[in-house]
Protein backbone atom coordinates (compact mmCIF):
# COMPACT_ATOMS: atom_id res chain seq x y z
CA UNK A 1 0.00 0.00 0.00
CA UNK A 2 1.56 3.59 -0.91
CA UNK A 3 2.03 5.80 1.90
CA UNK A 4 -0.35 8.85 1.79
CA UNK A 5 -0.23 11.43 4.52
CA UNK A 6 -3.00 12.06 6.45
CA UNK A 7 -3.13 15.33 5.63
CA UNK A 8 -3.73 14.86 2.50
CA UNK A 9 -7.11 15.89 1.25
CA UNK A 10 -7.71 13.17 -0.83
CA UNK A 11 -6.72 10.37 0.89
CA UNK A 12 -10.06 8.61 1.64
CA UNK A 13 -10.32 8.25 -2.23
CA UNK A 14 -6.50 7.37 -3.00
CA UNK A 15 -6.53 4.74 -0.63
CA UNK A 16 -9.82 3.50 -2.42
CA UNK A 17 -7.86 3.36 -5.52
CA UNK A 18 -4.88 1.36 -4.21
CA UNK A 19 -7.42 -1.50 -2.92
CA UNK A 20 -9.14 -1.64 -6.55
CA UNK A 21 -5.52 -1.88 -8.16
CA UNK A 22 -4.33 -4.57 -5.58
CA UNK A 23 -7.80 -6.32 -5.43
CA UNK A 24 -7.48 -6.49 -9.59
CA UNK A 25 -3.66 -7.88 -8.95
CA UNK A 26 -5.46 -10.59 -6.92
CA UNK A 27 -8.01 -11.71 -9.76
CA UNK A 28 -11.13 -10.65 -7.29
CA UNK A 29 -11.99 -7.69 -10.33
CA UNK A 30 -13.70 -8.34 -14.29
CA UNK A 31 -11.12 -6.79 -16.74
CA UNK A 32 -12.85 -3.24 -16.63
CA UNK A 33 -13.39 -2.87 -12.90
CA UNK A 34 -10.58 -0.48 -12.98
CA UNK A 35 -12.38 1.41 -15.69
CA UNK A 36 -16.06 1.24 -13.46
CA UNK A 37 -14.00 2.65 -10.59
CA UNK A 38 -12.40 6.01 -12.53
CA UNK A 39 -15.88 6.51 -13.71
CA UNK A 40 -17.20 6.25 -10.10
CA UNK A 41 -13.95 8.78 -8.97
CA UNK A 42 -14.84 11.10 -11.60
CA UNK A 43 -18.54 11.41 -10.10
CA UNK A 44 -17.06 11.67 -6.83
CA UNK A 45 -14.58 14.70 -7.75
CA UNK A 46 -17.56 16.58 -8.76
CA UNK A 47 -19.91 15.46 -5.73
CA UNK A 48 -16.92 16.93 -3.64
CA UNK A 49 -16.22 13.10 -2.17
CA UNK A 50 -18.62 13.91 0.55
CA UNK A 51 -22.26 12.67 1.20
CA UNK A 52 -24.67 14.89 0.16
CA UNK A 53 -27.49 15.79 2.51
CA UNK A 54 -30.37 13.95 -0.50
CA UNK A 55 -28.07 10.88 -0.05
CA UNK A 56 -28.16 10.95 3.26
CA UNK A 57 -32.17 10.97 3.14
CA UNK A 58 -31.90 8.02 0.63
CA UNK A 59 -29.54 6.40 3.03
CA UNK A 60 -32.40 6.63 5.63
CA UNK A 61 -34.77 5.60 3.04
CA UNK A 62 -32.37 2.52 2.42
CA UNK A 63 -32.12 1.50 6.15
CA UNK A 64 -35.98 1.91 6.41
CA UNK A 65 -36.80 -0.26 3.76
CA UNK A 66 -34.19 -3.22 4.48
CA UNK A 67 -35.66 -3.32 7.97
CA UNK A 68 -39.35 -3.35 7.05
CA UNK A 69 -37.90 -6.78 4.48
CA UNK A 70 -39.54 -9.43 4.72
CA UNK A 71 -36.73 -11.46 2.96
CA UNK A 72 -33.65 -8.87 1.76
CA UNK A 73 -30.37 -9.57 0.42
CA UNK A 74 -27.45 -7.31 -0.13
CA UNK A 75 -26.07 -8.29 -3.84
CA UNK A 76 -22.43 -7.72 -3.85
CA UNK A 77 -19.59 -8.05 -6.58
CA UNK A 78 -16.22 -7.24 -6.86
CA UNK A 79 -15.66 -3.64 -6.36
CA UNK A 80 -17.92 -3.74 -3.92
CA UNK A 81 -16.83 -6.55 -2.27
CA UNK A 82 -12.76 -4.49 -2.18
CA UNK A 83 -14.17 -1.39 -1.33
CA UNK A 84 -17.05 -2.44 0.95
CA UNK A 85 -16.82 -5.74 2.16
CA UNK A 86 -16.65 -5.69 5.73
CA UNK A 87 -19.86 -2.47 5.79
CA UNK A 88 -21.78 -4.85 4.09
CA UNK A 89 -21.76 -7.96 6.73
CA UNK A 90 -22.03 -5.23 9.03
CA UNK A 91 -25.83 -4.64 7.72
CA UNK A 92 -26.57 -8.21 7.03
CA UNK A 93 -25.39 -9.08 10.45
CA UNK A 94 -28.12 -5.84 11.72
CA UNK A 95 -30.65 -7.03 9.24
CA UNK A 96 -30.36 -10.41 9.53
CA UNK A 97 -30.01 -11.32 6.05
CA UNK A 98 -27.66 -12.95 3.67
CA UNK A 99 -25.45 -11.48 1.18
CA UNK A 100 -25.12 -12.76 -2.18
CA UNK A 101 -22.13 -12.81 -4.67
CA UNK A 102 -23.33 -12.22 -8.12
CA UNK A 103 -21.01 -10.38 -10.89
CA UNK A 104 -21.97 -9.65 -14.42
CA UNK A 105 -18.83 -11.75 -15.81
CA UNK A 106 -18.94 -14.77 -14.52
CA UNK A 107 -16.40 -17.24 -13.56
CA UNK A 108 -16.53 -20.02 -11.37
CA UNK A 109 -12.91 -18.72 -10.26
CA UNK A 110 -13.62 -15.50 -9.78
CA UNK A 111 -16.82 -16.65 -8.05
CA UNK A 112 -14.74 -18.75 -5.11
CA UNK A 113 -12.60 -15.81 -4.75
CA UNK A 114 -15.25 -13.44 -3.67
CA UNK A 115 -16.75 -15.71 -1.51
CA UNK A 116 -13.67 -16.25 0.38
CA UNK A 117 -12.70 -13.06 0.56
CA UNK A 118 -16.45 -12.05 2.22
CA UNK A 119 -15.83 -15.06 4.44
CA UNK A 120 -12.33 -13.90 6.12
CA UNK A 121 -13.49 -10.18 6.07
CA UNK A 122 -16.22 -12.22 8.03
CA UNK A 123 -13.82 -13.36 9.92
CA UNK A 124 -11.82 -10.63 10.46
CA UNK A 125 -14.83 -8.54 11.48
CA UNK A 126 -15.98 -11.42 14.17
CA UNK A 127 -12.49 -11.22 16.07
CA UNK A 128 -12.20 -7.32 16.10
CA UNK A 129 -16.20 -6.96 17.17
CA UNK A 130 -17.73 -6.44 20.71
CA UNK A 131 -18.98 -9.81 22.10
CA UNK A 132 -22.73 -8.90 21.84
CA UNK A 133 -22.14 -8.28 18.44
CA UNK A 134 -20.32 -11.78 17.32
CA UNK A 135 -23.27 -14.13 17.07
CA UNK A 136 -24.64 -11.94 14.17
CA UNK A 137 -22.01 -11.77 12.21
CA UNK A 138 -21.13 -15.41 12.49
CA UNK A 139 -24.65 -16.02 11.48
CA UNK A 140 -24.54 -14.17 8.34
CA UNK A 141 -24.67 -16.40 5.42
CA UNK A 142 -22.65 -15.98 2.10
CA UNK A 143 -24.31 -17.53 -0.88
CA UNK A 144 -23.52 -17.29 -4.21
CA UNK A 145 -21.71 -20.33 -5.10
CA UNK A 146 -24.84 -22.52 -5.36
CA UNK A 147 -26.60 -21.41 -8.52
CA UNK A 148 -30.11 -23.07 -7.45
CA UNK A 149 -32.20 -20.13 -8.45
CA UNK A 150 -33.01 -17.56 -11.80
CA UNK A 151 -33.27 -13.89 -12.32
CA UNK A 152 -36.13 -14.38 -15.05
CA UNK A 153 -36.40 -12.06 -17.66
CA UNK A 154 -32.24 -12.67 -17.83
CA UNK A 155 -30.32 -14.80 -20.37
CA UNK A 156 -26.88 -17.06 -19.90
CA UNK A 157 -24.85 -17.07 -17.08
CA UNK A 158 -26.34 -13.37 -16.08
CA UNK A 159 -29.56 -14.69 -14.76
CA UNK A 160 -27.94 -17.53 -12.46
CA UNK A 161 -28.95 -16.42 -8.62
CA UNK A 162 -29.52 -18.34 -5.05
CA UNK A 163 -32.56 -19.36 -4.08
CA UNK A 164 -32.37 -18.67 -1.12
CA UNK A 165 -30.90 -15.04 -1.98
CA UNK A 166 -31.86 -12.84 -5.35
CA UNK A 167 -34.43 -14.84 -6.26
CA UNK A 168 -36.79 -15.08 -2.99
CA UNK A 169 -35.63 -11.40 -1.65
CA UNK A 170 -37.92 -8.92 -1.99
CA UNK A 171 -35.93 -5.90 -1.52
CA UNK A 172 -32.15 -6.30 -3.05
CA UNK A 173 -29.28 -3.78 -1.59
CA UNK A 174 -27.03 -3.76 -4.53
CA UNK A 175 -23.78 -1.43 -4.99
CA UNK A 176 -22.72 -0.93 -8.50
CA UNK A 177 -25.47 -2.53 -10.27
CA UNK A 178 -25.35 -3.44 -13.98
CA UNK A 179 -28.53 -1.68 -15.72
CA UNK A 180 -30.00 -5.27 -17.28
CA UNK A 181 -30.24 -6.80 -14.38
CA UNK A 182 -31.74 -3.61 -12.54
CA UNK A 183 -34.31 -3.50 -14.50
CA UNK A 184 -34.66 -7.65 -14.62
CA UNK A 185 -35.15 -7.08 -10.70
CA UNK A 186 -37.89 -4.31 -10.69
CA UNK A 187 -39.80 -6.33 -13.15
CA UNK A 188 -39.86 -9.30 -11.06
CA UNK A 189 -41.78 -6.68 -8.40
CA UNK A 190 -38.69 -6.49 -6.51
CA UNK A 191 -37.91 -3.10 -4.28
CA UNK A 192 -34.11 -2.49 -5.79
CA UNK A 193 -32.02 -0.06 -3.84
CA UNK A 194 -28.75 0.74 -5.87
CA UNK A 195 -25.83 2.55 -4.65
CA UNK A 196 -24.22 4.24 -8.15
CA UNK A 197 -22.68 7.35 -8.45
CA UNK A 198 -23.70 8.36 -12.10
CA UNK A 199 -27.35 10.14 -11.37
CA UNK A 200 -28.03 9.35 -15.27
CA UNK A 201 -27.19 5.63 -15.30
CA UNK A 202 -30.18 2.95 -16.17
CA UNK A 203 -29.67 1.82 -12.89
CA UNK A 204 -30.10 4.67 -10.89
CA UNK A 205 -32.83 5.77 -12.86
CA UNK A 206 -34.56 1.89 -12.56
CA UNK A 207 -33.97 1.41 -8.96
CA UNK A 208 -36.71 1.65 -6.31
CA UNK A 209 -34.35 4.11 -4.13
CA UNK A 210 -30.88 5.27 -5.76
CA UNK A 211 -27.96 6.18 -3.16
CA UNK A 212 -25.51 8.33 -5.45
CA UNK A 213 -22.56 8.37 -2.93
CA UNK A 214 -19.35 6.79 -3.08
CA UNK A 215 -20.03 2.75 -2.08
CA UNK A 216 -18.20 3.07 1.01
CA UNK A 217 -19.71 5.94 2.57
CA UNK A 218 -22.96 4.90 1.83
CA UNK A 219 -23.21 1.46 3.05
CA UNK A 220 -21.12 2.88 6.39
CA UNK A 221 -23.95 5.28 6.66
CA UNK A 222 -26.72 2.41 6.15
CA UNK A 223 -25.15 1.13 9.43
CA UNK A 224 -25.35 3.77 11.13
CA UNK A 225 -29.07 4.82 10.36
CA UNK A 226 -30.10 0.95 10.88
CA UNK A 227 -29.29 1.59 14.54
CA UNK A 228 -32.28 4.44 14.75
CA UNK A 229 -34.66 2.05 13.26
CA UNK A 230 -35.99 4.16 10.94
CA UNK A 231 -39.70 3.88 8.96
CA UNK A 232 -39.81 3.91 4.76
CA UNK A 233 -41.69 6.81 3.82
CA UNK A 234 -43.19 7.75 -0.09
CA UNK A 235 -40.42 7.92 -1.91
CA UNK A 236 -39.63 10.32 -5.29
CA UNK A 237 -36.66 9.01 -6.49
CA UNK A 238 -36.33 11.72 -9.20
CA UNK A 239 -35.57 14.31 -6.92
CA UNK A 240 -32.31 12.49 -5.67
CA UNK A 241 -30.91 11.58 -9.03
CA UNK A 242 -31.91 15.92 -9.93
CA UNK A 243 -30.67 16.87 -6.55
CA UNK A 244 -26.99 14.84 -7.27
CA UNK A 245 -26.63 16.25 -10.64
CA UNK A 246 -27.41 19.78 -9.44
CA UNK A 247 -24.64 19.47 -6.44
CA UNK A 248 -22.10 18.07 -9.62
CA UNK A 249 -23.39 20.73 -11.47
CA UNK A 250 -22.29 23.67 -9.42
CA UNK A 251 -19.00 22.06 -8.74
CA UNK A 252 -17.52 25.13 -11.28
CA UNK A 253 -17.76 27.26 -8.38
CA UNK A 254 -14.78 25.62 -6.98
CA UNK A 255 -13.30 27.33 -9.83
CA UNK B 1 -12.63 -7.04 -29.91
CA UNK B 2 -16.14 -7.26 -29.00
CA UNK B 3 -18.76 -7.04 -31.30
CA UNK B 4 -21.10 -3.43 -30.78
CA UNK B 5 -23.40 -2.86 -33.47
CA UNK B 6 -23.52 0.61 -35.37
CA UNK B 7 -27.06 1.39 -34.08
CA UNK B 8 -25.14 1.62 -30.29
CA UNK B 9 -25.63 5.31 -29.03
CA UNK B 10 -22.41 4.78 -27.07
CA UNK B 11 -20.55 2.64 -29.74
CA UNK B 12 -17.71 5.03 -29.80
CA UNK B 13 -17.32 4.71 -25.99
CA UNK B 14 -17.37 1.18 -25.90
CA UNK B 15 -14.83 0.83 -28.75
CA UNK B 16 -12.27 3.07 -26.45
CA UNK B 17 -13.26 0.96 -23.51
CA UNK B 18 -12.14 -1.79 -25.12
CA UNK B 19 -9.10 -0.06 -26.66
CA UNK B 20 -7.80 0.78 -23.05
CA UNK B 21 -8.58 -2.84 -21.83
CA UNK B 22 -6.28 -4.04 -24.87
CA UNK B 23 -3.68 -1.89 -24.25
CA UNK B 24 -3.27 -2.83 -20.86
CA UNK B 25 -3.08 -6.34 -21.51
CA UNK B 26 -0.16 -5.72 -24.30
CA UNK B 27 1.85 -3.60 -21.57
CA UNK B 28 1.32 -0.23 -22.92
CA UNK B 29 -0.17 1.35 -19.77
CA UNK B 30 0.53 1.95 -16.10
CA UNK B 31 -1.42 0.54 -13.49
CA UNK B 32 -3.80 3.03 -13.05
CA UNK B 33 -4.59 3.57 -16.51
CA UNK B 34 -7.88 2.11 -16.23
CA UNK B 35 -8.68 4.05 -13.62
CA UNK B 36 -8.14 7.05 -15.07
CA UNK B 37 -9.67 6.23 -18.49
CA UNK B 38 -13.02 5.69 -16.47
CA UNK B 39 -12.69 9.03 -14.82
CA UNK B 40 -12.51 10.23 -18.49
CA UNK B 41 -15.73 8.05 -19.04
CA UNK B 42 -17.57 9.54 -16.75
CA UNK B 43 -16.76 13.46 -17.64
CA UNK B 44 -17.55 12.11 -21.08
CA UNK B 45 -20.74 10.72 -20.35
CA UNK B 46 -21.92 14.21 -18.51
CA UNK B 47 -20.69 16.17 -21.60
CA UNK B 48 -22.93 14.10 -23.52
CA UNK B 49 -19.68 12.13 -25.58
CA UNK B 50 -19.70 15.17 -27.66
CA UNK B 51 -17.44 18.14 -28.73
CA UNK B 52 -19.12 21.08 -26.67
CA UNK B 53 -18.96 24.45 -29.05
CA UNK B 54 -16.32 25.94 -26.58
CA UNK B 55 -14.18 22.58 -26.69
CA UNK B 56 -14.47 23.38 -30.54
CA UNK B 57 -12.99 27.01 -29.86
CA UNK B 58 -10.38 25.68 -27.74
CA UNK B 59 -9.37 23.30 -30.63
CA UNK B 60 -9.24 25.95 -33.31
CA UNK B 61 -6.86 27.87 -31.06
CA UNK B 62 -4.59 25.19 -30.38
CA UNK B 63 -4.06 24.73 -34.15
CA UNK B 64 -3.63 28.19 -34.19
CA UNK B 65 -0.45 28.21 -31.53
CA UNK B 66 0.43 25.43 -33.07
CA UNK B 67 1.25 26.68 -36.02
CA UNK B 68 2.47 29.80 -34.75
CA UNK B 69 5.06 28.03 -32.49
CA UNK B 70 9.02 27.65 -32.99
CA UNK B 71 9.34 24.55 -31.80
CA UNK B 72 6.07 22.70 -31.15
CA UNK B 73 6.07 19.10 -29.42
CA UNK B 74 3.35 16.62 -28.88
CA UNK B 75 3.59 14.48 -25.43
CA UNK B 76 2.57 11.36 -25.35
CA UNK B 77 1.51 8.95 -22.73
CA UNK B 78 0.40 5.33 -22.79
CA UNK B 79 -3.70 6.18 -23.10
CA UNK B 80 -3.36 9.06 -25.31
CA UNK B 81 -1.24 6.48 -27.75
CA UNK B 82 -3.54 3.97 -27.61
CA UNK B 83 -6.46 6.22 -27.88
CA UNK B 84 -5.29 8.68 -30.80
CA UNK B 85 -2.11 8.07 -31.90
CA UNK B 86 -2.83 8.30 -35.33
CA UNK B 87 -4.34 11.60 -35.26
CA UNK B 88 -1.07 12.95 -32.70
CA UNK B 89 0.87 11.68 -36.29
CA UNK B 90 -1.02 13.47 -38.65
CA UNK B 91 -0.68 16.79 -36.42
CA UNK B 92 2.73 16.01 -36.29
CA UNK B 93 3.42 15.95 -39.79
CA UNK B 94 1.02 18.99 -41.04
CA UNK B 95 2.73 21.16 -37.79
CA UNK B 96 6.11 19.33 -38.66
CA UNK B 97 7.01 18.72 -35.26
CA UNK B 98 8.24 15.70 -33.73
CA UNK B 99 6.36 13.97 -31.09
CA UNK B 100 7.84 12.80 -27.39
CA UNK B 101 6.43 9.76 -25.55
CA UNK B 102 6.69 11.43 -21.84
CA UNK B 103 5.52 8.94 -18.91
CA UNK B 104 4.43 9.74 -15.19
CA UNK B 105 5.49 6.29 -13.99
CA UNK B 106 8.60 5.37 -16.24
CA UNK B 107 10.09 1.95 -17.05
CA UNK B 108 12.76 1.76 -19.70
CA UNK B 109 10.16 -1.21 -21.14
CA UNK B 110 6.93 0.73 -21.43
CA UNK B 111 8.70 3.00 -23.08
CA UNK B 112 10.10 1.30 -25.68
CA UNK B 113 6.77 -0.28 -26.13
CA UNK B 114 5.01 3.07 -26.41
CA UNK B 115 7.45 4.14 -29.15
CA UNK B 116 7.40 0.92 -31.21
CA UNK B 117 3.53 1.51 -31.32
CA UNK B 118 3.98 5.04 -32.34
CA UNK B 119 6.37 3.83 -34.70
CA UNK B 120 3.93 1.16 -36.73
CA UNK B 121 1.37 3.51 -36.26
CA UNK B 122 3.11 6.35 -38.17
CA UNK B 123 3.72 2.58 -40.78
CA UNK B 124 0.15 1.87 -40.96
CA UNK B 125 -0.83 5.61 -41.80
CA UNK B 126 2.14 6.28 -44.15
CA UNK B 127 0.44 2.83 -45.98
CA UNK B 128 -3.22 4.34 -46.13
CA UNK B 129 -2.29 7.86 -47.09
CA UNK B 130 -2.18 9.68 -50.46
CA UNK B 131 1.11 10.40 -52.35
CA UNK B 132 1.25 13.78 -51.09
CA UNK B 133 0.89 13.35 -47.41
CA UNK B 134 3.28 10.65 -47.13
CA UNK B 135 6.50 12.57 -47.34
CA UNK B 136 5.73 14.46 -44.24
CA UNK B 137 4.15 11.58 -42.13
CA UNK B 138 7.67 10.01 -42.79
CA UNK B 139 9.74 12.57 -41.53
CA UNK B 140 7.79 12.50 -38.27
CA UNK B 141 10.17 12.13 -35.65
CA UNK B 142 9.28 9.90 -32.47
CA UNK B 143 10.95 11.00 -29.50
CA UNK B 144 11.60 10.02 -25.57
CA UNK B 145 14.13 6.83 -25.75
CA UNK B 146 17.01 9.00 -25.45
CA UNK B 147 16.32 11.62 -22.30
CA UNK B 148 19.30 13.63 -23.09
CA UNK B 149 16.99 17.04 -21.59
CA UNK B 150 15.72 17.90 -18.08
CA UNK B 151 11.93 19.75 -17.09
CA UNK B 152 13.75 21.84 -14.66
CA UNK B 153 11.18 22.34 -11.29
CA UNK B 154 10.80 18.21 -11.19
CA UNK B 155 13.00 15.55 -9.41
CA UNK B 156 13.88 12.17 -10.85
CA UNK B 157 12.12 9.86 -13.37
CA UNK B 158 9.87 12.93 -14.14
CA UNK B 159 12.45 15.25 -14.83
CA UNK B 160 13.63 12.94 -17.31
CA UNK B 161 12.52 14.44 -21.39
CA UNK B 162 14.14 14.92 -24.98
CA UNK B 163 16.59 18.00 -25.36
CA UNK B 164 14.89 18.24 -28.91
CA UNK B 165 11.56 17.91 -27.85
CA UNK B 166 9.94 19.06 -24.42
CA UNK B 167 13.53 20.85 -23.55
CA UNK B 168 13.13 22.88 -26.66
CA UNK B 169 9.77 23.36 -26.87
CA UNK B 170 7.58 26.69 -26.60
CA UNK B 171 4.43 25.47 -27.19
CA UNK B 172 3.51 21.80 -25.89
CA UNK B 173 -0.06 19.83 -26.70
CA UNK B 174 -0.27 17.75 -23.84
CA UNK B 175 -3.12 15.12 -23.97
CA UNK B 176 -4.03 13.91 -20.48
CA UNK B 177 -0.91 15.55 -18.29
CA UNK B 178 -0.38 15.47 -14.73
CA UNK B 179 -0.66 18.38 -12.90
CA UNK B 180 2.68 18.36 -11.16
CA UNK B 181 4.29 18.24 -14.85
CA UNK B 182 1.72 21.24 -16.22
CA UNK B 183 2.75 23.37 -13.86
CA UNK B 184 6.68 22.59 -14.41
CA UNK B 185 5.71 23.26 -17.90
CA UNK B 186 4.11 26.78 -17.20
CA UNK B 187 6.80 27.62 -14.86
CA UNK B 188 9.21 27.64 -17.16
CA UNK B 189 7.61 29.93 -19.76
CA UNK B 190 5.95 27.39 -22.37
CA UNK B 191 2.60 27.32 -23.54
CA UNK B 192 1.00 24.20 -22.97
CA UNK B 193 -2.19 23.15 -24.48
CA UNK B 194 -3.72 20.66 -22.69
CA UNK B 195 -6.44 17.81 -23.39
CA UNK B 196 -8.56 17.11 -20.38
CA UNK B 197 -11.90 16.09 -19.73
CA UNK B 198 -12.03 17.25 -16.05
CA UNK B 199 -12.74 20.74 -16.23
CA UNK B 200 -11.32 21.13 -12.38
CA UNK B 201 -7.87 19.11 -12.19
CA UNK B 202 -5.03 20.92 -11.91
CA UNK B 203 -3.90 20.97 -15.49
CA UNK B 204 -6.70 22.03 -16.76
CA UNK B 205 -6.64 25.14 -14.55
CA UNK B 206 -3.10 25.84 -15.13
CA UNK B 207 -2.94 24.44 -18.77
CA UNK B 208 -2.77 27.85 -21.36
CA UNK B 209 -5.32 26.59 -23.50
CA UNK B 210 -7.50 23.24 -21.83
CA UNK B 211 -9.60 21.72 -24.72
CA UNK B 212 -12.14 19.74 -22.07
CA UNK B 213 -12.92 16.75 -24.66
CA UNK B 214 -11.98 13.05 -25.10
CA UNK B 215 -8.58 12.96 -26.67
CA UNK B 216 -9.43 11.27 -30.07
CA UNK B 217 -12.36 13.67 -30.91
CA UNK B 218 -10.08 16.69 -29.91
CA UNK B 219 -6.94 15.52 -31.53
CA UNK B 220 -9.13 14.93 -34.82
CA UNK B 221 -10.41 18.34 -34.26
CA UNK B 222 -6.80 19.96 -34.84
CA UNK B 223 -6.27 18.59 -37.68
CA UNK B 224 -9.32 19.89 -39.16
CA UNK B 225 -8.40 23.36 -38.16
CA UNK B 226 -4.98 23.27 -38.96
CA UNK B 227 -6.28 22.75 -42.48
CA UNK B 228 -7.62 26.22 -42.46
CA UNK B 229 -4.41 28.33 -40.94
CA UNK B 230 -6.48 29.95 -37.86
CA UNK B 231 -4.43 32.50 -35.78
CA UNK B 232 -4.23 32.78 -32.35
CA UNK B 233 -6.74 34.81 -30.40
CA UNK B 234 -6.53 36.60 -26.54
CA UNK B 235 -7.04 33.34 -24.66
CA UNK B 236 -9.48 33.24 -21.76
CA UNK B 237 -9.26 29.86 -20.27
CA UNK B 238 -11.38 30.13 -17.52
CA UNK B 239 -14.15 30.63 -19.65
CA UNK B 240 -13.90 27.43 -21.80
CA UNK B 241 -13.75 25.49 -17.86
CA UNK B 242 -16.89 27.13 -16.97
CA UNK B 243 -18.42 26.26 -19.81
CA UNK B 244 -17.50 22.90 -19.65
CA UNK B 245 -18.56 22.54 -16.64
CA UNK B 246 -22.16 24.32 -16.85
CA UNK B 247 -22.52 21.68 -19.66
CA UNK B 248 -21.93 18.51 -17.30
CA UNK B 249 -24.08 20.48 -14.73
CA UNK B 250 -27.15 20.90 -16.99
CA UNK B 251 -27.22 17.04 -17.90
CA UNK B 252 -29.33 16.38 -15.36
CA UNK B 253 -32.07 18.19 -17.86
CA UNK B 254 -31.75 14.36 -19.80
CA UNK B 255 -33.31 12.71 -16.57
Amino acid sequence: MTNIPDSHPRKSSLLSRQKIVDGAKRGLLADSAMIAHGRGEAYDYLLGERTTSSASIAIREAAARLLRAVSPVISMNGNSTVLAGAEAIKIAAIVGCPIEVNIYYRTEERMTRLVNELESMREELLASSPRAERDAISRVEILGLVSDGRIRGLEGPRSLCSADGIEKADVVLVPLEDGDRCEALIALGKEVIAIDLNPLSRTSRTATVTIVDEVSRALSGIVNELHSKPEPSIWDNKNTLKDALEVMGNSYLRI
